[in-house]
């Protein structure tokens, strides 16, 4: 199955090349380094386009704990790695990309020589643990391939991956003493109860399986490994680290303790012994599973049957070109690895979550068999409904489709009956507000990309869980119109947010013709009306007998105000579905550009910047907090007022500002690829501000000449004439050559192929 | 599926009735309460035969520990119940039935009104929790049927079982607070840390589903269930009794916490809050499932779509009168209610491990699905190869077939390649010594009865597994013959022990064709002789330079000496395989005679009595220990000399002493139904002296009359003429009319059916 995928991808890429009229590579301008600095929480390892494997060094794995407290280092480490860190920690398969919240960092694999060492150590003191030294000078980081030299080993350090197989080479100096440590306590979000259980067979001399269940952020998750070496080990070894067990009768009955055939235990680590010659190179393919061990060596077997790195790699790149030719841009060195590093980093996430023979673990803990569809997990959906998915349905429709079939999954075996919030691993984390998987949906099924699901169905799962009274105050929303105040911290915030996600109802109802459907939520859509006080022109927490909040009221704040990741003055413009109506009640096309105007030129006081989440200083331009996303539409909205050419600036400034090409280039969590899908429409001249319409409000391309390769064959054109950087007002617009008129563009235009052509100048219309 | 299988049990029982020209119930003969007092480690409760789900009450289930130290009542409760005890704690799903170690216990269920309490208290203050006080005038103890008045309550508990759902039926007082208890940290072997791992989802308002993953006995041992009630609860609420959890933020979300859809965590209570009328009946259906979720929910949807309690109270003793008609005698109500309970012990034990879809759980952790055979667990097969699975081969072949089938798998799935030493839910406990499940193997297929598996491959397992150099000594009693005192603290019983599976291995290779394997193994089944020493005229430890070991030797004592639960003076007679050779060692028939008789004659002081394990002192005679299995076969070793008439009186002897029909009735564990074989076979008149054979010895029988119905439709039947207690002595035997020749019976004789006459008098011959 694989191999016949592999070989689609890469005649597709052919296919794509030419259509392109380009064969340059593009592989080359991502840059996974880029963000890893800082707050980007990305990985430079190894991973192919929405793999489940995703295999990258850890420089730390912070416990959770320090001195019996939270330990405030967690947060910096949701990816594993960080850029200034000396010491890589290990190897491990799973990581999340730009998450705000940390999880997985599944099995961690260190080659050592010397005294076998179980430990990390501490990164002040080489030599105290397995970890190693090494510096950016001796790493190599590419779509599917990462490469270190271990200083403390001299051992090279390489890994590519498949979906669901990590494939290591370590070039080893020669030594009689030469050790794979596989750390299976070690994990991202190291709290110290972690680990629930691990298990670990010895299938013969250079195989292992296993699994382990952890409660971590995904409170029920289990994970199963497959792993094969290419030579035999002398010998393994373990070490139980559990306080204790239950029962110690296990061992006694056989005269050895090493190459023992099974393990169990609450905390475990293995390691296995070699001799190596000079330069030998140790490989492993290590495959994992949410479904069972068998599962984990079928996944090895499928996609990884034999030993050749370099054609594992190549082919895992191959599927990256053919991934990245769906953009194909003309611009700098610059603007391109920044572009191709968003692609990449738009495509890491959400993950394949099941075995090559469609089997998956449920919500509800069963296994299931995805029929007609992949099943996908790590929905960040508070973030990602935004611009990923809307980026998804041009770019990726199918792959959308199924995404949306696995959230209908999701729902169907949810136990509280619910499309996911945020899905982690057959788990729900309910990670943030809103039920925006709805907008998900409705934006699929208003721009007709319903190849794997069922769009009823999904419009029934959609006001289902619009409807779950007992969800964070959705009874008191639905009653009253709104939440009070006393009710929830979050009551104005996820009044807005609850009020564009049943718009994005009422749009899939209108669609599909439910009528009953459309009305109900086309009303609860204007709930947003209920939270705006006219008199201080802000969204405001509302008491639950209808009058505003009697103490203090502070829009620059973020914390007690009844917003969740944004102060007052950045939510009140949170009524993407409407903002002709948001003009009117804010006072008219002047006031309410003098309110954009000022989100940006206002700096927020250094006495807020400290409440303000998930972000970098960078990450704020005066007021606006691009780091988080409930901005992310503001800059498009002058498009609605006699302004636009404010669009187009604002933009080009936070395309500037917010995104480089360095490992410090993100100014915030890329949260899942949402940042990153916003650079990608935004440098390409246009944006999703309503996700559930088929309109994208037009901004100003940072790109000098784009074509979108399109699943159907077709391809949409972006031709921008007098580009440059100072030219950043948008003059004309000619769709297929004819002037477009006012500032939108539909989705049809995108999706029939055809040529939209910018004309740009340093002065505004 | 499982209404055919009963509608098939109905018939059976029809046409066994008819050919054993009774139509007498057997059913009530059977006192499950024989052998709950004391170290029987027998359970009063529900159960079909060979139930995968054995539903009995609690009536104390002690911590593992107890002021930091291993607390030994933990060794009273094996099976949860203790008839000496005032009160119940509840009622769980899986017991072991006369094991000398504890596990299982699972979702202990209990009825309750008034406040709300999840701890059990103390038996010696009721009302401290949850626990009820009881008396055994309320309590009505059947096969498959139990019920109890619970005098905290006044709820009268009714319980009944299918193969794999348990049915409990509460008649209620008036309450306006009704509760059911589901605690899911209660079981049996309850050390602190077992509970890996729990969960439950509420389906609806009146079915919640689960799992449960346990470090006990079992090592890593999951159970699902599914659990359904006859009216909706009003609400459902939790407690976690867990230190901490991981990550906290699940419930925040929803404005309940009662009825919440799902829970998880590593110690977990949950409660279900009712109303109920006077004399309300509750019923609770609870089905358990080894595989999954959706394996209980599948269990419980086919095995009681309804819920007419009386009807699968009726249908599962119907399957009891099946399996009790397969042997019919004719005694006195005393030796009736004796032979029964023996034989519904003999029945409990394995247990069925699948689900109804043929789904089961195996040794390398992955789901399996059994093709033509029902997979079994719970083999003690130190205990039950000696006459337990020679019994189910003449009354249960078919059923004995599986089991052989079952140990195949195990070999295949073991991660040490090797056959079950204890099986126990998908784990293998190593508890005791030997490979005996080769001689199981044997037996079926020397007997012929090899209807579900292929017995090539079973003599190619029993020969790895006998060839597994690293287990318990294995290696250097291959190469020198014996194990090395020095080497293994059970040198001498193991050395014993090898040597006769050997033989079996031998007897099985024989039967095949296969000589090589032969020459090998018989030629292995000689090591016995290696240990004995024809000086001190005991088998003796010996050292690796050949010597005897030079300290002090004791032959009454179990500690130090080189066995297990035996001493020497037992454990020299453990031949089974050559009594011939053994006497000619022991220096002939006179003084092999003498030996017996000592053993007999001769008390164990009593500083040794304490050192014997798993007995009461009940299940001494002389210095012959009853209550272990090592001498199961020595009064049977006077059919060897010249003095088969004391085998007579010694059998007819241990009959009386070692059976009761009172709740003290058994003299020492039941060992998973090996006491019930001994007692079985022997009552009739003949013993599986060495399985692997095909030859019974003759004893002396205690029935009157016996038919046995054998699967085949053919009857062989036991004529006891002049039958009293006093004439315990064979004066003649015929068989189908024609005398014995010797004090041997061959598997064959039995088979073909056909009628044994046994004349008797109080004069040995």
């Amino acid at each position: 199955m694989k191999k016949i995928l592999i070989a689609f991808f890469s005649c597709s890429t052919l296919i794509a090349a030419a259509q392109n009229k380009t064969t340059e590579k593009l592989v080359p301008y991502v840059k996974p380094i880029i963000g890893t600095q800082r707050m980007g929480h990305v990985f430079p390892g190894a991973t192919v386009p929405f793999g489940m494997v995703q295999l990258s060094p850890e420089t730390d794995t912070p416990s959770y704990e320090l001195n019996g407290h939270y330990n405030p280092d967690v947060y910096k480490y949701c990816a594993g790695y960080q850029y200034d860190d000396k010491t890589i920690v290990g190897f491990s398969h799973t990581h999340f990309s730009g998450t705000g919240h940390s999880d997985l960092g599944d099995f961690l694999v260190m080659p050592t020589v010397g005294k076998v060492m179980l430990n990390p150590g501490t990164a002040d003191k080489p030599g105290s643990g397995y970890r190693s030294a090494f510096s950016h000078a001796n790493e190599v980081s590419e779509a599917n391939y990462y490469k270190v030299k271990l200083d403390a080993s001299g051992i090279i350090a390489e890994m590519t991956t498949t979906t669901r197989v990590g494939f290591h080479q370590y070039t080893f100096p020669k030594s009689d003493s030469a050790h794979i440590v596989l750390d299976l306590m070690a994990g991202i979000y190291n709290y110290p109860d972690k680990n629930v259980w691990t298990y670990l067979r010895m299938v013969n001399d250079s195989t292992v399986v296993g699994y382990r269940l952890t409660n971590g952020w995904a409170r029920t998750r289990a994970l199963y490994f497959a792993m094969t070496f290419n030579k035999p080990f002398i010998q393994m070894g373990y070490k139980n680290f559990s306080k204790r067990e239950v029962y110690g009768g296990f061992w006694g009955k056989f005269n050895h303790v090493k190459n023992f055939p099974e393990i169990a235990a609450r905390q475990l680590k293995v390691w296995f012994d070699f001799k190596t010659q000079e330069n030998e190179k140790i490989k492993i393919k290590m495959a994992i599973s949410p479904v069972s061990i068998d599962g984990a060596l079928l996944n090895l077997q499928t996609e990884v049957p034999g030993w050749d790195f370099e054609k594992v790699k190549n082919d895992g790149q191959a599927q990256w070109e053919t991934e990245l030719h769906k953009i194909v841009i003309e611009g700098s060195k610059d603007d391109k690895e920044n572009f191709y590093t968003s692609m990449y980093h738009a495509m890491i996430n959400p993950t394949v979550y099941m075995d090559v023979d469609g089997k998956y673990k449920g919500l509800d803990q069963n296994i299931h068999q995805a029929d007609g569809f992949t099943n996908y997990t790590t929905f960040s959906l508070w973030d990602t409904h935004r611009a990923l998915h809307p980026l998804f349905n041009i770019i990726e429709p199918k792959r959308n489709a199924d995404m949306v079939q696995s959230m209908l999954a999701h729902f169907d075996q949810s136990p509280e009956h619910m499309l996911p919030v945020w899905s982690n691993s057959a788990n729900e984390n309910w990670c943030m507000s809103g039920y925006h998987s709805v907008a998900v949906l409705a934006d699929a099924v208003v721009k007709g990309n319903t190849t794997s699901f069922d769009a009823n169905k999904a419009l029934d799962a959609a006001v289902t869980t619009a409807n779950h009274r007992t969800y964070e105050s959705v009874g008191d929303y639905i009653d009253m119109g709104y939440i009070p105040d006393e009710k929830d911290g979050n009551s104005v915030s996820s009044t807005l947010e609850y009020a564009y996600d049943d718009w994005t109802i009422a749009q899939m109802a209108k669609k599909l013709n439910r009528m009953d459907v459309y009305d109900t939520f086309i009303k609860r859509s204007q709930n947003w009306k209920n939270v705006f006080d006219p008199q201080s022109g802000f969204m405001h927490p509302k008491e639950a007998d209808g009058t505003w909040r009697k103490t203090k009221f502070d829009p620059f704040t973020t914390i007690g105000m009844g917003f969740i990741e944004g102060n007052a003055w950045n939510y009140t413009l949170y009524v993407p579905h409407d903002p002709a109506g948001l003009i009117k009640a804010m006072g008219g096309n002047k006031r309410f550009v003098t309110y954009i105007d000022s989100l940006f030129s206002y700096d927020l006081p250094d006495k807020y910047f400290a409440e303000t989440e998930d972000i970098t200083k960078d990450g704020i331009i005066g007021n606006y907090v691009h780091g988080n996303e409930p901005s992310h539409h503001d800059a498009y909205l002058y498009d609605w007022t006699d302004k636009p050419w404010k669009t187009q600036d604002k933009i080009r400034m936070i395309l500037k500002k917010m995104y480089k090409n360095t490992p410090d280039g993100l100014g915030g969590n890329d949260d899942t690829g949402q940042m990153s899908a916003w650079y990608i429409f935004s440098s390409l001249g246009f944006y999703p501000v309503a996700p559930g319409s088929d309109q994208y409000a037009i901004g100003s391309p940072s790109v000098y000449h784009a074509t979108i390769n399109l699943e159907s064959g077709k391809t949409f054109t972006i031709n921008v004439k007098n580009q440059s950087d100072k030219n950043v007002y948008v003059q004309k617009i000619l769709l297929n050559g004819k002037p477009l008129s006012g500032y939108f563009l539909s989705h049809a235009d995108i999706m029939n192929g055809g040529e939209l052509t910018y004309v740009m100048g340093s002065k505004h219309k």
